[in-house]
Formats: structure tokens, sequence, C-alpha cells
């Protein structure tokens, strides 16, 4: 059992002080956030068993710091917080892209304290500690990408995301950038351009959009209603494994936009077969809902 | 009170023969369905009165007879239905375009029948008679693309939609045709391409992208689970739309990556910023969920 900091209270980080406290987890929950109407709302909601504006003040008692800010300010807040943490503490992280945080935290890394990147793959479209809840990252998949597989931290923070009740893969922080960009950052760029191109469209008002949403466009707004500034960062810090899916994407897309064009049913039909299939292995493996629509509430017949 | 002929059984016309008993919209419902098995699947439901492989044997009896069959069949349907039915009747379909439809029909419509083509802007994920529910369609759009809006065969389906909970809105088949390509056709197509990107990326495998859906991905695999021959259909029939609006798709992609190449954070965050906005009109417009992750299942705090 141990003292936990989370440093930054938006959706993820109240997410975890909720569930570390939910699962017990930790014996004791301090959380940092810059903002003093954050503090104010985790005092509220009573989710930490203290809060404050300076992260430095608690990282000398945490056994474990993780950073829940965004993407982009991580290796400043590692600078700032490390040299007050104490020997055999762990540092981790939760940020949507790895590469560039191990890259910075390994740089800076005092003897004595070690670094264990992680990203829970987990959320919704809303943002701050009000959106958190003590569940989410039950039966979801948090990545650690150590440096080192076998140092001891990295059972820690194994454990502790087990606590959770999540699932534990370890990757390269590579692979990681890449897989994520594949499964996420570039479905989250797709879903915000597309969103994009629906408002700005000169010959279709934005009230048919939303009137007649129902048809599919309404699942990509959720996606783009996501956290703007998070997702620039994500865009920005993991350029190459999005350009790179991104390149993919846009050749597909051009020859599907070729046969329809050419009026090749066959091409369209053997496609759109082949893709149902990863929807059924996406609900055996538990990560969605198997209910038409996500479940979403249909009053009863 | 009326009788009421539903040609094709699958998720839409199943939903219509629940919807029209559960809100008593019809006397008596028929249905015809070219398929043995699903004949036999409507009398294991109980969802109508009589159902046959013929809808001819059916046709001279219905006040309403609405097709809802593929859009690539209506037109022939259309031709076998149409000399069977009666005077004074209406004509209607459910297709998800509606120039192709209208034009076919127009050319063979007989004197003394109606045809008031519709869309109803509903569905799911699922196909075939099983699937189907009976407030499908309730708070949801119903277009109508009538040749003559004041015709009093328009009243009827109007009359008719709203008793099973629907809106309805009057337009041109032009229009619906643009519209829907924004709304729908084009939000298919390029779901059922990046789940087809994403299986097909080399450097990740198939089992990463299942594990790590929650990403984002998994939104889209529901999309491209979509009945393929439907959507082979739309996609040949609104050519011109959907080429239109993929279009402008295209260059904003183009734009959105030009700006992580240069590394133009302010670009994207503003993109970011304005699309967040779409998603909570939806929802005061009653479109969609307010519930974090379309209110998906999540175990109680």
């Amino acid at each position: 059992m141990q003292t936990l900091l989370i440093v930054g209270a938006g959706l993820i980080g109240s997410s975890i002080a909720r569930a570390a406290r939910h699962f017990g987890a930790a014996d004791r929950i301090l959380m940092a956030d810059q903002s003093a109407d954050v503090i104010s709302a985790i005092e509220r909601l009573g989710i930490a068993d203290a809060a404050s504006t300076e992260a430095e003040a608690f990282a000398a008692e945490a056994d474990i710091v993780i950073l829940c800010t965004p993407p982009a300010t991580l290796a400043a807040i590692a600078a700032e917080v490390l040299p007050h943490m104490k020997s055999g503490a762990v540092l981790s992280d939760v940020g949507s892209i790895k590469q560039s945080v191990c890259d910075a935290v390994a740089a800076i890394l005092p003897e004595g304290i070690s670094f264990v990147p992680g990203h829970p793959i987990a959320g919704t479209e809303y943002s701050g500690p009000e959106a958190g809840f003590a569940t989410l990252f039950k039966d979801r998949w948090c990545i650690l990408t150590p440096l080192d597989e076998t140092a001891p931290a990295v059972k820690t923070l194994t454990d502790f995301w087990q606590a959770l009740g999540s699932n534990v893969a370890l990757m390269t922080p590579q692979r990681h950038d890449l897989v994520l960009a594949t499964t996420s950052h570039v479905p989250h760029l797709i879903a915000y351009t597309l969103v994009g191109t629906a408002i700005d469209m000169e010959t279709v008002t934005r009230k048919e959009v939303v009137k007649f949403s129902a048809g599919g466009f309404r699942d990509f707004t959720r996606i783009a209603a996501s956290d703007p500034v998070m997702w620039r960062d994500v865009f920005l810090e993991n350029r190459e494994g999005v350009l790179e899916v991104l390149g993919r994407f846009i050749e597909d897309l051009t020859a599907m936009k070729k046969a329809i064009r050419w009026e090749e049913g066959d091409v369209l039909l053997k496609h759109f077969t082949k893709t149902r299939d990863i929807r059924r292995r996406i609900i055996d493996a538990g990560q969605d809902e198997a209910a038409p629509d996500f479940g979403r509430s249909h009053d009863a017949d």
C-alpha cells in the first residue's frame, strides 16, 4: 500500500483518483492541479485526501507520481517534480504519445527514481474533474513502455493498473505510437475533419446536419467533441506515426472513390463484407458493446 | 385506419411492422419477402397478420405499400407490385437514395396510384427481421420527397410516420441525396475505409487493433459493420452526391495533414475547438445521447 500523487485532475487524473480509492489501490491520494478552480472541484467532490496547486509540495511524500496533464506539458512538469521525489519512488504518466515523453524524461531522470511511462486506452468525450468515474479503466488495456522491462517499478505500475481493473501490455514507445496512430490518433483526426467538412458545406445547412445526423454522422461528432488541446498535442508529438497511417488511409480512400466513380460494385461489396468481421472480434474481446447502436438508450418496445 | 403491406422484412421493414402495430398505425399488417426463411422468421416473431414470398398476392388489399428492400432492387419491385395495387392506394419506400427511385417509378406509375418516396433516418448496424424494434423511428426524422407536395397521399404518409413517433420533413430528391451524402453516406464510406486501412497495416497486427480499439477506432467498426449490399447500392446510386462531399473531405484532410507536417498547432486547435459545438446541438436536438460514450454501459462507480 502506498501514497499516490496525481498531477492534473482532468477526466483521466480524476478517474484514477476515484478508481484508486474505489479499488483500494492506494493508502493516501494526493492531487495537484495548476488551476485553483480544479482544486476547489476536487475538494467538493472529495476524491483526494489532500489537494494543492503546488505539485512539488506533495512530491516528497509519494511512492507513485502519475502525471495526467496534456502531452506537451509532461516534460516540463516532470522536470519540476523529479527533484522533490524520494529515492525509490516511481514516476509515470498517462500521455497518448510515448516516444517524446520517454526521450525527454530519460534525459533528466535522477538516480534512484524510476520512470515507467503509461497510457490507459480509455476515455470519453468529456473533460474535467467532474467527468471522471471509478470504472473508466475496467476491462480496458493500459500500455506501459518502460525503458527496462525487468525493472521492479514495472511490476509496481502493473499491479497498480491491474488493481484498477485494467489489463496491462508492455511495448516499446515506438511501437505504441504506431499502434495508437492506427487505433486512436488517425480516427480522431478523421472525425474532427469530417465534422468540419460538414459544417462548412455551403450547400447543406448546419440545421440539416444536426437534424439528419442519426444516419451515421452523429457518431463522428462524439469523437470530434474530445479535448482540443490534448489532441493538438497528440498530432504534433506523434507526427511521424500519424502521417504514416494517414497516408495509407488517403490512398485507400482514393481507391474507394475510384471504385465509386467507375461503378465497380464488386470492389465495394468485397471491401464492406471484410470489415464486418473486425467488429465481432472487438465485441468478443470485451472492448465494446454488442447491443445495437452501442446500447444507446431506446425506449422499450 | 388501413391495410399496410411491407415488402422486404429486414431491420427497417420489420421495425415498421412492429411500430405500426405498437402505435396502432394500421389495422392489418401484411409482409412479403422473397426469402422463405425470412417468412418463417416473421411468422415466428408474430409481427404481421399475414406473410408471403409473393408481394403481388397482397398488393391488391393494401392502402399503403412500403418497399423496404435494398436500393438497387426498388425499381424492379415497384414494377412488379404496381399493376396489382388498387386505385387510390399509395406506394412508398425507405431507400437511402431518392433521385434514382423517383425517376424510375415516375416513369411507370399507373393512373390512380400515388408514389411518395420516403427515407427514415434511423437504423442500427444489425440486419434482418430479428434486429428490428418498435421504437426505432421514435424522435428520428423521416424525409419524404414527393413529386407533388400538395398531393393528398403526402398527408397519408406524413400521418403514418408521425404515428410511429417520427418527425417528417419534405425535400426534393436532389437535395435529399446531397444532405444524406454529408450526414450518412460519406461517414459510412470513411468508416468502411478506415477499418480496412487498419486491418491491412502490415506493421500493426489485427490483434493489436482489436485490443486497443477503445481509443476511438471501435466507434468506426460499428458503422463499418452495416449491411454491405445496402451500402454498395447507396454509393453506386448516389455517385454524384458522394463524390462531391468526398472531394471536399479529401481537400480538408489534406489541409489537416499539411498542418501536422508543418507543426501548425494553432490551425489544429482552432479546428478542433469549432467542431465541439455541433455535438452539443445534436444532443440539444434530441438526436443523440448526452451520456458519455453514447451511454455505453459502464459498471457503477
